[in-house]
């Protein structure tokens, strides 16, 4: 069923919540659609002209149904007002509030990435140790096959149970989130991607999924955790517990909250890795455009924060309170700068490996993408999805054990051994299988192994078939109906064969002397792959030099993510960004396509658009913000409308979340009548309606009201951007991305509104194989 | 002679050349100064009204010399054109220049800090063994005193070369160059300074006062010198060396100029610190408002390359070729983790070494800004300059000869000493006199020995007077006209008694266990210091993270470089802000003032505006820009002006460098002839005269053609940012900062203009003790 499909395309398919209701943003009518822009031959228009009623699935189109967040804020009479009488010492105590809220994310962000640290490592050791003492006892008889089955029920179980909880209860926190995350912070509102239910089941899923011994980590998932932490402290209060703690009143809009946001992506980062550095850079990265030295010292402050709580808890669980200097929830373990030196001829090497990295981290996001394609069409009712989930469980477990039993690379047990679940099988006395112990071990933990384990620890042909069957486990993995991150899973795959690289080199080179240390080659080898898969270059750098400990391999580390991204780029875009324009979502990147000085203001606006007078009828307001078929969500406010076409002169810029308000409060001017006679709305009102803005059906406007005036003056914003028509598309970009801008308005030289110009007007141009591409609207 | 005094409060004081005349923002008029503010109380107007002749110095000035830099590009026809023009490959083409720029960039950088470096490290030790030689054969005999003086003599010959070349070669290459990349970063144009020149005497310099033994060191000096290399690069031809390469022609203006110098900026501090992260968050704490990822990372690009130059040619010197792991130009070592790990308990103490670290570093900054004021007032000859240097020179040499001579700290000669010029001096065989050797190193090896040597290698009052005088020599020397840079001073000073602290916890305390270590102290006593005098925290934290190679301490550094900053900034600014600030550059910060929700663009701007109509008569166009007393650089072209006062509507901006090179090529219109009698102006022409446009004075135009007409259709900006009059100040700011505007028209809502808002303008509000204060503009 095609309308099915259509549903399961957006994270936000779940549109039964009618506070959530997604309204078309201002100007997308039908006959948009057909527009053809026939001056530039370079924009293809081999896609259908005419609206699809059945939407198949297609990265060329730009779903309507997101909203924008609206960084700008709306400076009106009642802001300006509240400003004004806020005294120096006001915009103190608001900024000592701001650090207040950002050292309270930094350290919830910490508890929850302990708290799933802790209850992970519990559970796996729980697991491990059953299976290993059912794999000893059976050993001995040569029937292995009773611990296969425990060990894929095992898996099975813990993965039905995480599965059951997204798939049913929240499907928004299904994946690593990065994806959304990343939406997010470019400014588009995904719905219930920072509640705290998707929180609570996030958090819950990724322990399952990790226990259940999935190719995933717990990464992804702990930026998600950070990002609705801050979004939930930010605000004061939470919708899923009903709860209003009336505080942090002030930080009720998005622009507030949008930085928060950062900070709390910035502090799950910093957990994860241990990297608050890293943390900043990839908030940045992902999401400012608007650089503010006192927001990023906020961030840097949450980031820290962040990891000194999960150090500090992580030393009282380990037994050694107070001791803070171990890093993050991963812990690749200090590369000692002595040993592993590295020298200018292997620069080059350094480079292949990064070419390589890319072409694997495209191969993987090709796969990936015809994965989820499929997983689209065909699997998209949530009991399928639980299935699939459990039988990657069982299949996982399957080939481990199935590798395990095959392999028999014994390795000689050191006295230095610290392999928690090491196991013997078939090895002699004094050895154990490595085999098993890079499958019986969390992901984290074989990252390490292979990183530091000394020279022999694997033989070339057990690292072999350990990658590519974690290769194809990881890529089947990434976009199930689990909550889990792909980092670890990249970073072990890169681990593997960068370590095979080194030990390749080894063999083929007689001089032993300075590749004889195979864990340089696995912390390249996992940079180029995880690199070749996301394709971060500057937080991915600083992320791994922080999760290392060592800024000895900055160098090499960025010169390997480089080249790894501008291979990989040349087949396919990052796994997230594939995984964005998979939902369609209109993602403003970071320049306008630089091709695009073709266009002006004037082809890429919506036009016309609906404006209200200063004084507008309130029967007319409740008219427009009814029609479902347009759903305009900003309307330009002018002089005097006449009721022939003529536009009007601008005079301010009013949200559909600020009429709501103002209809519910019924702020009507009675015809000849005082306008003093009603109660005076506040700035308190629009905040407490903020973010989830009742609809407008649930609003009662009555046949004598539709007949009042509502004076729109006070409460619109009287100084909106606004461009002339002539404006390039490159100007009219920047602007719009440099502010964070919702609505730009186009006015003609007499200041009459002639356009309005919003995110998916901007997002629709991109550089496609043939230059200028442009996207199709559809209302998926 | 106050003439002479106003003339050299400012960097560009050396007016003389013709091609840097610095004419007035538009809007500059007389009237300006005179104007009150009377409906806002909290605006001081207790300053000097009328415009003063003899200017005193006085930081609650604006000088109105300072041009800003123009980040947003002038889209004229010329220019759409020409993009219009280029293909999807051109734009490739231009990219991977822009990446084999940045690599120039950090290559040459790194090739400078290398020289400087080697050269440092030379004339420092044939120094040291010269005078170590003359004292070991003197203290047999008692006699110290010609040693001294031979020392002394040395150290002021040094000085005096390096105070002669800067003080009459070029004055510009004076103290560390940060502030005045800061400004440059920030968008005001600050005269020769990013010469070749400029470029040459600084390095000159820096090794001169190093090697001469001044409390310096060279890492300002290094940030400076990428910048200026970065700037001649991108540019493709260096004027002081009368040479075009005519190559990256396209990057010959303001917007692609600025983002190569944070190139520049981010690729020394890379080779200065090791620090390539560090270097990045220093240009964008610094310089950058609108963050652009592929900026970013070429930023990053140029400081690994820095880095990674200097390192290999630093291996070939010291006979390991090859060997890539070491650091940056400074060497701090390398923290064991095993043996310096933090405690909780000692988190406390961390942040009163922060408050300590606030306290001294403003005492620092009050010092130095009564000596600078002095200065200014006093010592403004150079040879009276050259003198003051070559005094600091011999007071430092006698100082610390005192101080090794009354002191008598005998440390034994371990077997694993490393210090180069260790001295035995009154010490008994097998021992060395511990003050001596921490005066007789370059600052950077002192700071690695209180860093790093065991416990015991100093006794607490060996360091206690070490700190006190190295505190004075260095506040003095700091702003003296040699160039060097305060950052290794100031590490110095602060580990010194961070060092001394740890000392003294340990005898205070009977356990020795945790307290045992003072390096770690003396690293956390460095960055106090560092943070209280310098003010930068982000970018510090991770440039200490960096060059120390431990992540370890991230979360202590950032907490005491936080307390250091909020102490410190109770009393006094930052040490770059204050020199900043005393110079009167019209500085954006990062927001306007909070409480100036009052003001409206009505009220900052500058009116009435000199606007142009789109064809004007050549002899108006000659008159104002020949106009001394207005002096305006950007004029709004309108539709047409009336002779009346009325404001035309507005259809574009043109700049006074435009209007020159239009003049110059005499695009003229003859009245009734053809208009295509001319050759077609290019963008090449305005790019060949940039940035040094010639002054109207130069170019001839005849009496015949002053009646001529000038179309500017084609050359002016047709869409030049706007905003209505009732914008508030915060959001005409936040426009202004985040596009890097130069220029920006305030029109009523008939599109006419009726301002123009520039840096100053807004630059002048700042929030004193009392609330919003303006400050008043002076043609200094």
């Amino acid at each position: 069923d095609m309308a099915n499909i259509s549903k399961k395309v957006s994270w936000s398919g779940r549109g039964d919540d009618r506070g959530e209701r997604t309204p078309l943003l201002n100007g997308a009518e039908d006959g948009k659609y057909n527009r053809h822009v026939l001056c530039f031959p370079q924009i293809t228009q081999d896609i259908v002209r005419s609206r699809p009623k059945e939407i198949p699935h297609n990265e060329k189109l730009l779903s309507l149904k997101y909203e924008s967040l609206d960084y700008d804020n709306s400076e009106n009479q009642l802001f300006l007002e509240e400003e004004r009488r806020m005294s120096h010492m006001g915009f103190r105590c608001l900024e000592t509030r701001r650090w207040v809220i950002c050292g309270l994310i930094g350290f919830l962000t910490g508890l929850i990435a302990c708290l799933i640290d802790i209850a992970v490592e519990k559970l796996a050791g729980y697991k491990y140790s059953a299976v290993k003492q059912n794999i000893e006892k059976f050993t001995e008889f040569g029937g292995l096959s009773i611990s296969l089955i425990l060990w894929a029920v095992l898996n099975s179980a813990f993965v039905m149970v995480g599965a059951i909880a997204v798939a049913f209860f929240e499907p928004f926190a299904a994946g690593s989130g990065i994806p959304q995350i990343k939406c997010y912070l470019n400014g588009v509102k995904i719905p219930r991607v920072v509640r705290l239910k998707t929180l609570a089941i996030k958090v819950f899923g990724v322990i399952c999924s990790v226990a259940g011994g999935l190719a995933v980590g717990k990464e992804g998932p702990m930026i998600h955790s950070g990002a609705v932490v801050a979004a939930g402290v930010s605000q004061g209060r939470s919708t899923s517990l009903k709860k209003d703690f009336k505080i942090f009143e002030y930080f009720r809009r998005d622009t507030e909250k949008r930085d928060f946001v950062s900070a709390g992506a910035a502090a799950g980062v910093s957990a994860a890795f241990g990297a608050p550095v890293g943390g900043v850079l990839f908030s940045l990265e992902e999401g400012a455009s608007f650089w503010n030295q006192m927001l990023t010292w906020r961030i840097f402050f949450a980031s820290m924060i962040s990891t000194f709580t999960l150090n500090f808890f992580l030393s009282i669980y380990h037994g050694k309170p107070g001791e803070l200097s171990s890093p993050g929830l991963i812990n690749f373990g200090r590369f000692d700068s002595d040993s592993v030196q590295y020298n200018l001829y292997e620069i080059p090497l350094f480079i292949i490996m990064g070419a390589l990295g890319g072409v694997l981290g495209a191969l993987f996001n090709v796969i990936n993408y015809w994965l989820t394609i499929f997983r689209i069409r065909y699997i998209h009712r949530p009991c399928l999805q639980v299935m699939e989930a459990m039988l990657v469980a069982a299949v996982t477990a399957t080939v481990s054990f199935a590798m395990i039993y095959f392999s028999n690379d014994c390795q000689p047990l050191g006295q230095d051994n610290t392999e928690e679940y090491s196991l013997q099988l078939f090895c002699a006395d004094g050895e154990y299988n490595s085999m098993a112990t890079a499958f019986f071990n969390t992901p984290e933990r074989s990252v390490r192994s292979l990183f530091h384990n000394p020279p022999g620890s694997y033989n070339p042909l057990t690292l072999g078939v350990f990658t590519l069957a974690y290769f194809v486990l990881a890529v089947w993995t990434y976009g199930l109906t689990v909550s889990a991150g792909v980092f670890i899973p990249s970073l072990l795959i890169g681990a593997a064969w960068g370590r095979l690289f080194g030990i390749l080199l080894s063999t083929i080179t007689s001089s032993q002397s300075i590749w004889a240390d195979p864990g340089k080659y696995a912390l390249i080898g996992a940079a180029a792959q995880l690199g070749g898969i996301v394709r971060m270059t500057l937080s991915l750098t600083v992320i791994l030099v922080e999760a290392t400990g060592s800024v000895t391999y900055g160098f090499p580390i960025m010169l390997v993510l480089m080249t790894a991204k501008i291979v990989g780029d040349y087949f396919i875009e990052g796994l997230y960004d594939v995984h964005i324009k998979l939902q369609s979502v209109p993602f403003l990147h970071w320049e306008a396509p630089p091709t695009s000085h073709w266009l002006t203001a004037r082809e890429v606006m919506s036009s016309p658009v609906t404006c209200f007078n200063r004084v507008e009828k309130v029967g007319r307001i409740v008219d427009v913000l009814s029609n479902t078929s347009t759903n305009h969500n900003g309307f330009p406010v002018v002089a005097h409308t006449t009721e022939n076409d003529e536009p009007g002169k601008i005079c301010g810029l009013i949200l559909r979340s600020q009429l709501i308000v103002l209809l519910k409060h019924k702020v009507f001017v009675e015809r000849a009548s005082s306008r003093l006679s009603h109660r005076k709305l506040q700035l308190k009102d629009f905040r407490d309606a903020y973010p989830r803005f009742p609809p407008i059906q649930s609003i009662h406007v009555s046949q004598d009201e539709r007949e009042c005036m509502m004076d729109l003056t006070e409460f619109m914003n009287p100084t909106p951007y606004t461009v002339p028509q002539e404006t390039s598309l490159p100007r009219v970009f920047k602007l719009f991305r440099a502010l964070g801008l919702r609505h730009l308005v186009v006015v003609d030289n007499e200041n009459r509104v002639v356009g309005l110009v919003t995110r998916k007007d901007l997002a629709r141009y991109h550089l496609g194989k043939d230059g200028l591409e442009e996207l199709h609207l559809a209302q998926t």
